[in-house]
């Protein structure tokens, strides 16, 4: 703050201190803006309801030392005067290479503003005698608003100017003031891992449940949890008088991934609640390099009186980029299963030895060591996996441990851990790719990098090569561990640019992305709709080691799956594992819940997670996501609250055929479900999957009803979720 | 040092207190080594005199977070048994692929220490009341010692073992206690740069001087000095009594560069003059991630009582790997010029613009922006260097700033600063190499990095693609500025892993290197003797910056050229700069001096740094440059002195031609060449560049004779070089 001269500013920059109201397009949402005593402030009104109470925005800039960098130190936090605004409105109608609806509108209205620092700093030396002017200086950023009818986004800019060429940012100081002591649905602020259980609470008592939270995650691979009032985001919050607000960014590109750190009470000791933006460092704690023309991430609010328009909002997709892909004829959505759930669950290994303390790649002669027996990823195995999916309307086959290298990975410090393309000996990868081809299927790749990013990005044209030499289309990569180069997070700028580097080099080569552990979605799936899935969650994988509460696929939608879409991997119908293995888990919900998920966990990548012998034992039940579709035409939410249930009808793609899931939580739902989104004139047949009256997701989970019977527009189901359950309905045209 | 049992390792290991020696094969250089109070200790003696007095081994291990590494957080530093014993002998002669001589005999014996610590941990919980036993550990590592005529080297070696797979290195602590207050030839310590002066003083003086050489070199884009008593390697020592003394490693790969840091003083207030190793550390200030079996590189010490047998000396290269290139065919030692002076003086520019503040490689259209009319990679002065070096017997001509993104590089923390192969709009790349190709030249690659290394391996595979694509066979690579990802060093462990993946993905692709800015060599280049040149010090670059002392290329051969050749880039005849610049700097040498480098500082790489039109100045000279050679079967160092004189004498690589070199400080030197390495019967046409009698390095530097005559085997040659000065002598076979 050296240099600063508040009077030069005050002289020539009158402050503003009338606020600017810009409205939504239905004039629902209203944001203010204004520059007080020197620092932007804004707040944000639902229906003339405060959602964001007056919020200071600014950044903290590091100071580095090179100066060749040009920079001053002082913060883009106040000593701001106001020199422009402009308002404009948008509206425009766009087509999703994949997604919940057909078509996407994107309609806001926007206001920005110019903002200016001005400074003096002392003059030159005089060695003549003749007094000198002091130097001036100026500096200008924007702040960017887009005021939506469920919500508004904004964003910092900062063009390209003589005295902001570079700058090191310290922490992002983004408040969002909230009107009071909301239930919210949170996760753990964690630099490097969102596997958590969320939890439903109050704001004031985060920091109670918090070290409950963190000691329940402590056989997590990577995690770095900062502050005992820290939060991830997407977080969800419910008002005491019913209004939903949530709390996420959008297009998180070459930037850090942002977490907010509650502040509870202001400096007069009054009672308030307000969040401010906590970013992921880098290995030396610094939060970004910036070089300008440059942005940070849009910042959102989403706001209603209705919960089911946290669902069907758009707003993340629409604050990010329109594709940069021309020809995405190559990009499909896809259902599949694979040899990966047996590995989970604890039936078979993904490392072909056990015979060596700890391995390197080349110091092993893989024909000659001696095979523990338990491979999963063996010749036969994947044969049956490519058969059952042929058999049943599936059209790629993950094979997890195909590679050699899983002797030893994650948390070694071990960087050059997997070269992604020597199979194992009993892996024959032209055998099974030609195999699988000859039956209509792919397999899909799979690279689990062990957080070793350096590594992979060593040998990531060779393996993409390699995945185009046998016809593989899709890879599924995989973070566990921390990140090497060691003191690096997982959702810090340096991996955020890999994660996308990545998506951007397979892009070229046609093929699609599933990262999971990677940094949590921001809506860049739609620059990038080769991105098709990421984990970024406690996925249905963790059913085989703490069991996921039957509300948590009731809260996923309105969090995780608000920057993108999940690969949950659900499907699991036999619920109780021990059946089959010495794993004693029961899956949280019912076998009839995990069908639901198909429709209400919207993905473009949907696994069939169970084997195949599980499936045989419900082959009926499974017809369900034989026919569910993974893409759609439109979708229409028809019953939702965060953590209590959610229902919603999908029109599958091309096609006048629609699904419809609920899934609730413990407590179970009762739903009269209107068939009013149906076609006039059209008769349907429907087949319902329903709990059995005794279904229990803890004692009964395999109670289930098949129903079928022919339905028209207008009808009315009368459907009754057992605790921890769900429904799922199919509703083809006759 | 928790668990530790020291009762327990006495019970079941005595401890062995008799020393072993083990002497070298004539017998002048004697190793001891004991374990004592659980402690390896070692000492050096020549020919009967200590050289380095009893020192510890050993090292401290860093505690990991992941239970997963298995580790026990005991040090590597005490509580050993000796519990085993070998010695052998070795000699063998092998060809290096360049070289300094045709042949490099590797004789040795060898001694190697198996060490173990053994220790108890508490029984396991009894839940049945009986009496459960401790659990017995046992960790095992070696040392292995190598006995020359000429020195010695150490190094530990980790077997793979149960009780130690993984394992991270706090600090490595190698003692090397002296016997004297010694004379040191040093630079100050430092994790990214050893571009500093040397500075000569006694031991005790170092902290004196530390400040002083610091402040001097505040310019370094790069720098990280850690203690005022931390130095460099090759750290050349003289003793009172006239004892050489050499401290370096060898065969620093995967491992942190290491320095030396200097405790005076023992815990009894005697007097004692110890070096202690100090690593590079990482970004978290972690020295090492390492995974058994594993060894760290060789530490040397090179002793003598005559000085040129520090020069002569082959320790280094022998402790490396033999050559790991099967063809090294397309392996050449090169005389080149290039595109670079001119930049380096301040006459012309890398960059092509001048247009921007800053600037992103993917927004410029580069044939529309304004050019700044000094950018020295164009069309047409390429030729002209093409045209020159095929009229003077030179092979290759190096072209810097060729390459989009000169407008800001270093220090900006910017990843994406070069992509590698986009040229500027007036270097016509496919023109300018089928011109140069059209008259037997190559161009030699530049790739500056800006020490943005991730974002160099992100491109080096289009990079080395485009050299082989236009037909160059070689690349300087630069590493200006601050390492990018932040935080890390120019010789840490995961540096010099970077350096040596790049010689070995361009070993794949027959493409030599020569890097600059990286870590000083350590003898790699006999393992990937594609591995050409390295800068690695204060090279000819810095006489337009600071203007190079006239000792410090007496000092270097002693010093940095240890562990393998440096592109030094002599050969700037007009050694006033102000001529043809405006830079006011003076070489720090005569004109004659300038030749003299071509043979007292080995290289297979030399270039002729000036301009044409400066050689055109001083034609007769430069035919020294035209005719020296860059590869040598043999090599006779006649004179030398650290700091004050080298004469060294080689014949030219399968001729019966020699090439004569006398380098001085600025004190000048007088000699009597004595012709006895000539063959026998021989008349060789001698020409002799001296320094004229009033030749002076200050005011005078320009003032040479040059005399021809016939010489045979025993003739003496009566040369004085001026102060600064130097001699250069071509006998030519008739």
């Amino acid at each position: 703050m050296r240099h600063r001269n508040l009077l030069l500013a005050l002289l020539l920059f009158p402050l503003t201190a009338l606020a600017t109201e810009v409205k939504s397009p239905n004039g629902n949402v209203a944001l203010n803006f204004k520059v007080e005593a020197g620092r932007p402030v804004y707040s944000v009104t639902y229906k003339g309801k405060d959602v964001i109470r007056p919020s200071h925005l600014g950044l903290e800039l590091a100071k580095d030392k090179h100066a060749s960098m040009g920079m001053d130190e002082r913060d883009l936090m106040d000593d701001f005067s106001l020199d422009k605004e402009v308002t404009s409105t948008f509206d425009e109608t766009w087509e999703p290479v994949w997604g919940e609806t057909k078509y996407i509108r994107n309609h806001y209205n926007e206001y920005t503003a110019t903002l200016s620092q001005h400074w003096l700093t002392a003059p030159p030396k005089s060695n003549n005698g003749v007094r000198r002017q002091p130097r001036q200086h100026r500096r200008t950023i924007l702040i960017r608003f887009r005021v939506y009818d469920d919500g508004i986004g904004f964003r910092y800019e900062f063009p390209q100017q003589p005295e902001l060429n570079y700058f090191l940012i310290k922490e992002e100081r983004s408040e969002f003031a909230l009107t009071g002591d909301h239930k919210a649905w949170w996760l753990p602020g964690d630099y490097d891992t969102q596997e958590y259980e969320t939890r439903t609470s109050r704001l004031s008592e985060i920091s109670n449940f918090w070290d409950e939270i963190i000691a329940e995650g402590k056989g997590h691979a990577s995690r770095t949890p900062f502050s005992k009032t820290g939060v991830q985001t997407s977080l969800q919050m419910k008002t005491d008088d019913g209004l939903y607000i949530n709390i996420h960014e959008a297009a998180c590109a070459d930037y850090a991934t942002m977490h907010l750190n509650l502040e509870i009470g202001n400096k007069k000791g009054e009672p308030s609640y307000t969040f401010v933006s906590w970013l992921t460092p880098d290995a030396t704690g610094l939060k970004g390099c910036m070089q300008t023309p440059c942005e940070t991430p849009w910042r959102t609010v989403m706001v209603s009186d209705d919960a089911r328009d946290m669902l069907s909002n758009n707003l993340i997709l629409n604050l990010n980029e329109p594709c940069q892909i021309e020809d995405t004829s190559w990009i499909h959505p896809t259902k599949y299963c694979g040899v990966w759930w047996e590995m989970i669950v604890g039936k078979s290994s993904w490392n072909y030895t056990d015979e060596f303390p700890s391995i390197k790649l080349d110091a092993i002669d893989w024909n000659a060591v001696k095979p523990n027996g338990r491979h999963g990823a063996n010749n036969e195995k994947v044969k049956r996996y490519i058969d059952f999916a042929a058999a049943n309307g599936l059209q790629q086959v993950l094979v997890e441990g195909w590679n050699v290298g899983w002797e030893d990975w994650a948390n070694k410090w071990k960087r050059d851990v997997f070269d992604f393309v020597t199979p194992y000996p009993d892996f024959d990868i032209k055998m099974l790719n030609d195999y699988a081809h000859s039956k209509g299927i792919k397999l899909l790749m799979h690279h689990e990098t062990s957080s070793s990013t350096q590594n992979y990005e060593r040998h990531l044209n060779d393996a993409f090569d390699l995945m185009k030499k046998y016809g593989y289309d899709a890879v599924k990569t995989g973070y566990v561990g921390d990140i090497i180069p060691r003191g690096d997070h997982h959702y810090s700028q340096s991996m955020n640019n890999h994660y996308l580097y990545v998506v951007k080099e397979a892009a070229k080569r046609h093929i699609m992305v599933n990262a999971h552990e990677a940094t949590r979605p921001t809506g860049l799936c739609r620059t990038w709709p080769n991105m098709v899935g990421n984990e970024s969650a406690r996925g249905g994988e963790n059913e085989a080691f703490y069991t996921n509460h039957p509300d948590h696929t009731c809260i996923l939608p309105f969090t995780r799956l608000q920057g993108g879409p999940m690969d949950y991997t659900p499907g699991v119908l036999e619920t109780d594992l021990s059946t089959w293995s010495d794993n004693p888990h029961q899956v949280g919900s019912t076998l009839v819940g995990q069908l639901a998920l198909y429709v209400t966990m919207y993905s473009p990548l949907q696994m069939a997670a169970d084997l195949p012998e599980n499936y045989a034992k419900y082959m009926d039940a499974f017809q369900f996501i034989r026919d569910v579709a993974c893409d759609w035409d439109d979708s229409k939410y028809l019953e939702a609250e965060p953590g209590d249930y959610i229902t919603v009808a999908r029109k599958a793609k091309g096609t006048d055929n629609w699904f419809v899931g609920g899934k609730c939580d413990e407590n179970g739902h009762q739903t009269n479900l209107k068939l009013d989104f149906l076609d006039e004139g059209v008769r349907y047949a429907c087949t319902i999957y329903a709990d059995a009256k005794n279904a229990h997701w803890q004692g009964n989970a395999k109670a289930y009803t098949i129903t079928k019977k022919t339905v028209k527009k207008g009808d009315v189901l009368k459907l009754r979720e057992a605790p921890g359950g769900g429904f799922a309905i199919s509703l083809i045209k006759r």
